[in-house]
């Protein structure tokens, strides 16, 4: 099978060979090869500039043996238009965060294709550079509810002490504000598929930080309303909640295609509960991508035959790479994932 | 019922009139009158004065209604009588973070009543004050695996990668590592049983960022000496392991009296599963108490409904209180656990 049909039939489900293999954060400092490209300029200078941004997201291909591409481009792309002023140093800072109505009020929820037209004109050109690899390329958004968070919290945050006050004092706004993100997010998903992206990723970085019953109330609607507006669509759509155990049970009936696990989840017991409803994706501690290439090998090994009642299988890690990930460690894991097939 | 024997029979699982309540961290910097008592002086001086440790460990009674006291001290506090040099900045840093096994190989385990003998002396001072209101007196220690988690790392981190790096590389030291802090804790613990607490709370801060496998291999197994070793004892231990739902099954069967639950548990299905063997303590995320006040004695009235199949329960947080958290909402929350038994 070519890494293309190997990847769309993961996630849909049918026959393959051998799982495929990508990394999050693929493309990221942990490569000498990224950090020149990178040199020089900001990371949103970085995201608009269309020749880096492709040069990036295919360097692990043949850096790292990685058989997908992801979109390089942050979660925040589609953020500026709608009104929101941002800086990163180095993670996202909202110059005025969400505190009033009025400000949810006045948010546009603008056509991507014109606010951020260099996303679609990146997924083409990487279409054209990957179709003759059969390599499968990947487009990806933040969740509404992480999108949310940054702009009530107005940065990362370890406990994000001020949206959950929101959440409890305010949570009307939160949903008008979620409300509006949840379009973006469809309308921005759409037109990556568009523009060439074979499937997407839904990135929620910070759901996994709320208890069952406020991530019911505040995080699933959106992934329900986002799974079906792509549901007649060709893409298949993989959705991934960072520290999000305590809720894979919901994450699995999203209606999402794939469901991209957390290192914490135990990979045979998702397989054995969900696996028949849904793909699965995942999940290695990228940590564990410094240990030795044999015991690299063995935890992959372990991983496929964990996950085989799931129907279809994408290895991955459970988060993304670190800047001190060891390359040779990312080349173990998609040699690892290659010999599967031996 | 008085509050001690309410709070010993909901650890052994007897029938008590109504939950105990106190809230991790209930003596800390959100309340006003902490704040006076810490003024002009490090956490470090504040910890080893036992004047001022035995005031703020008191203030929770009566500002917020605790119906417990916990010895107020830091989890690094018998720390460096090993022979190790550490700072707070405001987070514990490591002045030479462990690397090499001649470095385990020079840690002392002192008898903590030579090392840190205000601690006893803060206990038997505390247990003097409460024994005529019958409230009960908690020690805690932090587990071994955290402890060697900054102690590897150097300091707090998001992803602990450096420690990460040694479990797969260097496993036999962090062995060694481990060994040596659990012989540590079980003198300290036990040392402050003798001095007069009442139960005991075991702090496992980082175990959570460890996938199932991991954890077997380097958290659970202290728990288990620890348990053990105090099992014959007269304190009941509390086994807390903050973000840790992936591994509730496991810390259920630690061998301790009492779990204390990460707000992301589902606190009716732990009851359910698990609350036949031991008791549960928690699980209010720490930021609901931003919450109006009725729509936090619905939450406590949800929670203790939550816990019945459990065999004893005890009102908590699942993390500890923040510096913003709101001391009315502190107060809502003991004050609902008392209108349970109304």
């Amino acid at each position: 099978m070519n890494p293309r049909d190997r990847f769309l039939a993961a996630c849909r489900g049918e026959p393959v060979d051998r799982p495929p293999v990508w990394l999050m954060r693929q493309a990221g400092r942990y490569l000498p090869e990224y950090r020149a490209v990178r040199a020089g300029v900001s990371f949103l200078e970085m995201c608009a500039d269309v020749e880096r941004a492709v040069t990036v997201s295919l360097q692990p291909i043949d850096l790292v043996g990685s058989a997908a591409v992801i979109l390089f481009q942050d979660i925040f792309t589609p953020i500026p238009g709608m009104g929101v002023e941002l800086d990163f140093a180095p993670g996202p800072v909202i110059a005025r965060p969400i505190r009033e109505d009025a400000q949810v009020a006045a948010l546009a929820v603008p056509d991507p294709r014109r606010s951020v037209p260099y996303v679609f004109e990146i997924l083409g050109r990487l279409r054209e550079a990957l179709a003759p690899r059969q390599i499968p390329l990947l487009g990806f958004a933040g969740a509404p509810f992480t999108l949310a968070a940054y702009l009530i919290q107005g940065s990362g945050s370890k406990d994000f002490s001020t949206l959950k006050r929101f959440l409890q004092t305010r949570p009307e706004l939160v949903d008008a504000l979620l409300a509006k993100l949840t379009d973006l997010t469809i309308d921005y998903l759409k037109a990556q598929i568009e523009a060439g992206a074979e499937a997407v990723q839904l990135f929620d970085t910070w759901a996994g930080l709320l208890d069952r019953e406020a991530y019911r109330r505040f995080a699933e609607p959106a992934h329900h309303r986002i799974a079906e507006a792509l549901a007649s669509g060709p893409a298949p759509l993989i959705l991934y909640v960072n520290n999000g155990a305590h809720i894979v049970d919901l994450a699995a009936d999203s209606g999402a295609a794939v469901l991209s696990l957390d290192w914490r989840v135990d990979l045979r017991r998702a397989a054995e509960e969900y696996g028949g409803r849904v793909s699965l994706q995942g999940n290695l501690d990228p940590c564990w991508l410094h240990a030795p290439r044999e015991r690299i090998f063995a935890m992959v090994r372990a991983m496929a035959e964990a996950a085989k009642p799931a129907r279809g299988f994408i290895l991955n890690l459970g988060h993304g790479c670190l800047p001190d990930t060891p390359v040779e460690g990312v080349r173990a894991f998609t040699d690892a994932a290659r010999a599967l097939g031996a």
